[in-house]
Formats: structure tokens, C-alpha cells, sequence
């Protein structure tokens, strides 16, 4: 495997995680967000339409589940997969970088 | 400091990192391409414009600096500052991550 194609991989990865709004969305699940309304709640400043597009692409990339609850009325349940999990350890490490290196907003 | 307060610095580094090209950017700096003719063609699908953009954003951001070299010609190099330099644990994580769960682009 040469340089170049873990190097694709990297940036695949990159690019589906950094998309706006995509890391605040699987932080919102993981801590515990996993009804639509619950995560929408959870990320001031997102609306309906880049919830919906988000949901969608973070499930088609295999990040998050859906689960249909048989319940009247049924309700949706959104929850991290295995490799969705498996972010944890990158994200901490981002979050570590970010609380030294990001200035807070009102500073 | 709140959970809210946590985030909103994660949210915007997980922004300036996972901008289309930044992390390719970024990881062919470090990689040893200075010169801008250098990054271009490490970077392949990535033209002028965008990685002009991408430059001048690291370089706002205080992950990259230039240095204008006293040469004739004038010669330009950008290096990462100590707060890029930062970053490689989490992108570590993340390629570790990508190397586990995102498909090679022809299997």
C-alpha cells in the first residue's frame, strides 16, 4: 500500500466527519440525544433541512443506526454503530487540541 | 465551563480542520512540502484557487506560518506553527480510525 492511498482513506474520513454540522451531530447521539428532537435541541443553530441531510449522509456512511420502536405512534431512534463508536478516540484527541488551542467565542 | 462551552470550541476546530482540502493540506506540510508547487502536486484534484483559499485560512487560523525566504527570487515556504504541529495525535487517531473502517476506493 503506497502512501497515497492511506492518505485517500484520511481524507474520506476527513471529509465526512467535517462536514458542518456532522461532528455536533454524533457528539449529540453519543451523549445520549437520539430522537430527532432531542438532537435538534442539542445544536443551537441547525436547522430541519441540514438535520434531515445530515442524519441521512451519516447513515448511508454506515456512522449512525435507525431504529423504527414499534410503539403507537412508532418512533425513530438514532444511535452510533461499531465504527461510529470507534470515533471516540480521534474525537478526544480533537477535543483535547481544541480546549488548548480554540479560544472560547467571548474571549 | 459548560458542556455547551466544550463544544462550541471542538465544533469549530472540527470546522477549520474538516474544510474540504484542509486536512490534505495539512497533512502534506507536514509530510515535508513547503512550496507551494510542492503541496499543489501532492495534492492531486486540488487547483489554485482552492489551495490559495485553503492557505490563507491555515495561516489566519495559526496553523501554518510563511516564511518569505531572502533569495533571489524571493522564495515562499509555509511550515505548521506549534498549534499545527498539535494536531498529529488527533490525526493520528483519525487515521487509524480511517485505516479500519473506510474502504479503499476500488474494493
Amino acid at each position: 500500500m503506497s502512501a497515497h492511498t492511506v492518505c485517500v482513506r484520511f481524507h474520506t474520513a476527513l471529509e465526512l466527519i467535517g462536514a458542518r454540522w456532522s461532528g455536533a451531530v454524533l457528539h449529540a447521539i453519543s451523549k445520549g440525544a437520539h430522537r430527532y428532537a432531542e438532537i435538534r435541541a442539542a445544536i443551537p443553530g441547525l436547522n430541519d433541512t441540514m438535520l434531515a441531510r445530515r442524519l441521512r449522509e451519516l447513515h448511508a456512511a454506515g456512522l449512525i443506526e435507525r431504529r423504527v420502536l414499534d410503539t403507537t405512534p412508532v418512533k425513530v431512534e438514532y444511535h452510533l454503530t461499531e465504527m461510529g463508536r470507534d470515533l471516540r478516540p480521534a474525537f478526544e484527541e480533537l477535543a483535547t487540541w481544541a480546549h488548548r488551542w480554540i479560544p472560547l467565542p467571548d474571549e
